[in-house]
């Protein structure tokens, strides 16, 4: 394995290897998991049709599934299977898939397109998403407790439910609004090192504590040891902060075509990103060192984690 | 005991003696269960002061508190205590919760008012009201999971979140909605016994489920017997129904000073309720009808089921 910190140049003979390998993995992942979420979302008579089929556009849209890359894989390198995984690895993409559905609602962040389609509330009507949303949650809940062995239903609806919670992700979203709608108004003026803690506590809440609960829950279905548990934790802080910075660094700069989503949104808004108060350069720095530090974190896995040290240098060299 | 389908009349003495007894059995309730959903509430810092104050707002507002009721006696009647039901008690009331903010919300039944006071939305913003309300769900989950035995964590989150989802309370909101939105438009054209079994779909699923759910992980955390389980889910389905026919009534007749809440909103939206279709006359009889199956389903319990066996007749008998 090359140096992670050195990360690969767009377009040269490494950077096409890296892309390989990772999408490879991820391909695997979306073939193994499309189905399960199909099935997951295959509801009684009771489920009205226009809310299934609502659920079924949040969780169905094509996504790269990285969170339940990250469960599946997680659960491999701990000794266990993809097979073992596959509820954990539904149950987060449903958390994502509704908080994807709230945060594009008008009254949140507005937004028309996600993932190269109608957002929910544009494909179907805003009570409608609110409920998908509403609906998807519980979802991720029972596919735990009635899928994992009763040992482990109980920890693994703990561990999501506090990613979920307003200490984690809701609550990294509420700031994140508080501080573009001026509640918090004071944040442009402070120093640029306050306003890096800031905006790494947002994202820490808003998307690295379900990428954390991702991994936690594949150790977990796997029957992994603490010291597994712990390696992948501070893999997964170091790699969603890293992702975050990638995400912010794309939102500057890449096209809606890429995206498939509306972009330079941040900025529009006048929004705290790490290209803005940072600059691209020293984000592309941070981004670099973060992956270093996740790819050291489960380096004790050996060659079994190759393919999530692959997805954390990935994950900052990507174009989408 | 007297016959159950003789309901008393509205300030008999029988009536009062009636009031009494619920009155008392909720006022404990109220004082156990307050202090409970406080510290639930009590977050970190990670969780941002206004969301927050929103879930305290939805959580702590003055309520009957019903499903920690049903959960609540329903463990002490099969040999548990309240304390081993408490966070059975207080998810149940999180979940009901939450569902209201959102039912409030503009995209829905766009209320002002609730429990005599401004409903979230209107007290904080709509985003906030949102976020509120997801991330009241997740607290529910972990509430459970975190408080109960782990051999019985795992059981309690799938029966709470099946109650809470597409196929239960989510989907009932969402039937309902369908039918006031006009999506679904031969409602109002189809035989009365339809309108019938059309309501009691909704309403089972709407309010029953959770009804259901609170007397289901009070049992569970009592480590009360299938015989147990079964007996309260008669009676659970019995009440459920029953309480919202008589929802339905005082929708109908009731005053807003009396119920805290906007009333006439069903007549005015055109929406089907049981006086509507049934008449109050027919309405009236088929509540105490489910009354007496309630009473009936939970007799085996003898003397210790009293109170809710109380509770199930105050509920067709109350003015609020």
């Amino acid at each position: 394995m090359s140096n992670p910190t050195d990360l690969p140049k767009s377009g040269t003979p490494e950077a096409t290897e890296l892309d390989g390998t990772v999408q490879a993995t991820l391909t695997a992942v979306q073939e193994f998991i499309g189905p399960r979420l199909e099935a997951a979302t295959t509801l009684s008579d009771d489920a009205p049709p226009r809310l299934v089929a609502a659920m079924r556009h949040a969780l169905l849209a094509p996504g790269k599934r990285l969170r339940p890359a990250l469960a599946l894989e997680a659960a491999r390198i701990c000794g266990g299977s993809w097979e073992q995984a596959a509820p954990a690895a539904v149950a987060v993409e449903m958390i994502h898939a509704y908080s994807l559905v709230h945060d594009d609602l008008p009254a949140m962040d507005d937004d028309d397109l996600r993932r190269g389609r109608p957002t929910c509330h544009r494909a179907f009507d805003e009570a409608t998403a609110i409920l998908c949303g509403d609906a998807l949650q519980p979802l991720a809940f029972s596919t735990l407790a009635t899928e994992l062995p009763a040992t482990t239903a109980g920890e693994a609806c703990r561990v999501l439910a506090l990613a979920a919670g307003a200490e984690a992700l809701v609550g990294g979203q509420a700031d994140d609004l508080a501080a573009e709608r001026g509640w918090i108004t004071d944040i442009a003026d402070r120093p640029t090192v306050e306003q890096v803690d800031w905006m790494e506590r947002v994202h820490r809440r808003k998307t690295g504590c379900l990428f954390l609960a991702a991994l936690d829950l594949g150790c977990l279905a796997a029957d992994g040891t603490q010291a597994h548990r712990d390696a992948l934790a501070a893999y997964g802080r170091a790699f969603g902060l890293a992702f975050q910075i990638a995400d912010d660094l794309l939102d500057a700069e890449g096209t809606e075509a890429d995206m498939g989503k509306r972009v330079g949104k941040d900025a529009d808004r006048g929004k705290l990103t790490f290209p803005t108060v940072l600059g691209s350069v020293a984000s592309r720095e941070r981004a670099a060192e973060l992956t270093a530090e996740a790819c050291a974190a489960i380096a004790p896995f050996g060659e079994p984690a190759d393919s999530l040290i692959a997805l954390a240098r990935w994950i900052t060299a990507r174009r989408k």
